[in-house]
């Protein structure tokens, strides 16, 4: 409420049962081709729904917090929104599979329940409906601080999806679209006083991240991924990730990785494209390793996203990147992690 | 990590890979029926596991965060690793189903991700086994307060999951268990100074509750109950929302309610049985329906745990409370509501 004014009407419809009525708005505007597999939506103790036959289920939850993940003074709340379920859709796009419906915990101030909540399932609905995925319940409560957690359930055909432990020695690594695009747009964001240029493509790729569903879906469904996970920490703490749950290591090469096109002001050590490229998150963009059989079934690009070639998998552990000069050395991990690094 | 003396070791350790492998150990140990259906769980981009032919899945989130649904001073770390999972698994019991998995996103400061997260994995664990529920995956982050959510993902078959809204006019309410309990519990918490005494039952009920998960199977299975909910936020909030899932009202009987049995000590206006029995929270006890033909088959105790007739479900909208004398009054909502009530 207004610390100014409450009026009483103000003071009794900011119920949770209120709150609730407005969130299940989005519900019964979600994409209908998903709605009719779900038998229960809002407003019961739990969501119910029928699994496809010959399917499996992909359970995803990601935390989305105020001043961790996203700043209230910076980032529009419709960013949030739809940031929020795109980010979580990008695990189910890691592994192959399709989105099924999802569910939404939202803690926010009572002075958030107007504007910025009216703002915020914009942006949701917007994801929702891009990416053909129906809210299906959730849980709301008070708190000063802006909490989201948003848990997806994806399914995929059995035996198809794809793991971060299939990479093999002399598979290929590639990654999809250009790198460092995303961290470029949060610096940009943070030198910006006031409303940001929203026609910016790198700050669009930080404030509306698109998940790679489809591309993740038919490297899956067509068995050409041997490994796959999605870009959210940035290369260099990702890689690792991948190299350790399969057993192996990686070699890569600076002058391959496609990296982010910093505009010529600006540059300087924080905005160096390698840097960039390498440890800048959020890009949601996806790292996979091909077989290099199947390396000429693979295109340059799909459906308008670049898939790029960057390196290869190594039996010695380990990730080496190796520069213009052809010197080795180990790729060490600058990437996001939330117990080292902070938004703030 | 201490102010007082961190060592360079306890610094470099606390990474988020640090504290996934802690939690994954859970994984590990969990219930050896339940693992073997689970696919994949900690460690890639989602879990995945394979739903069991003629199911039907049940989703449900909670979340569970320091200062509003338990105080870091006040609540025994074991206890917040219990009852983050008990509570979300009451929304499967109350939809009549069992559970399969959970997902768990956290968020602590570094100062308690030694001795606290030890303790809280321990509870955590402990329900995990108690109600055959492993652990698929999960999100952590570093947060000044400890935050959680909790996903459940529970099956039941096809067709046989119970809604709010299914209660008719003239079937009987049902409720499982004493209510109020919790309430008392909660209430004995915040008097004490120092260590609880958890030998208390109403303390242990406010700490570790028991979802009534086999009740709401067999409730299910047999299909007794016409509409079933869980009690989280107290009798007076809960029962107007099945009322109003199923668009008709209700009249219960005071003398009739299976109220808290409060010691001779510490009456007053807070401890008055009744009260604690209609507004209390946290029981998470069953609240259901049951067509008159099958009155019955209900025994009065289902595996130790009583089921009470307390009222019936009337046509005319509204939840009128009967007293003694025969007097009725409207049933004031004064239940739990993060967004009208505060823990603190």
């Amino acid at each position: 409420m207004s610390a100014n004014r409450p009026s009483p009407k103000s003071l009794a419809i900011r119920s949770e049962t209120w709150l609730l009525s407005r969130i299940a708005a989005i519900a019964s505007k979600s994409p209908a081709s998903s709605v009719g597999a779900l038998q229960l939506g809002m407003g019961d103790d739990a969501a119910l729904f029928r699994p496809r036959l010959g399917t499996e289920i992909i359970l995803t939850c990601d935390w989305f917090l105020e001043g961790t993940h996203f700043l209230r003074d910076k980032h529009p709340a419709d960013s949030v929104g739809w940031k929020c379920l795109a980010r979580a859709l990008s695990d189910v796009a890691a592994m192959g599979g399709a989105p099924r419906c999802f569910l939404l915990s939202l803690a926010l101030p009572i002075s958030e329940t107007r504007r910025w909540l009216t703002k915020f399932l914009r942006g949701l609905r917007r994801a929702s409906r891009a990416f053909d995925c129906p809210l299906a319940g959730g849980d709301t409560t008070r708190r000063s601080e802006i909490l989201l957690n948003v848990t997806v359930i994806g399914e995929i055909s059995q035996k198809h999806a794809v793991f971060r432990s299939g990479a093999r020695p002399g598979d290929l690594v590639y990654v999809s679209g250009r790198l460092g695009e995303a961290e470029l747009g949060l610096c940009l964001l943070r030198q910006r006083r006031g409303r940001a240029n929203f026609r910016d493509s790198h700050l669009r790729k930080h404030l509306y991240p698109e998940p790679r569903l489809a591309l993740g879906r038919w490297l899956a469904e067509e068995r050409l991924a041997t490994a796959m996970m999605d870009l959210s920490d940035g290369l260099s703490a990702d890689l690792p990730r991948l190299c350790k749950a399969s057993g192996v290591g990686a070699r890569i090469e600076a002058d391959k990785i496609p990296a982010v096109r910093v505009p010529g002001r600006g540059r300087g050590a924080r905005s160096d494209p390698l840097s960039l490229a390498l440890h800048g998150g959020d890009d949601y963009e996806l790292l996979f390793t091909i077989s290099p059989k199947n390396a000429n079934r693979v295109p340059r690009a799909y459906r308008g996203i670049s898939l790029t070639a960057i390196g290869v998998i190594t039996k010695k552990r380990g990730v080496l990147l190796v520069d213009s000069l052809g010197q080795q050395t180990l790729l060490a991990n600058r990437g996001w992690d939330p117990f080292r690094t902070r938004m703030k």
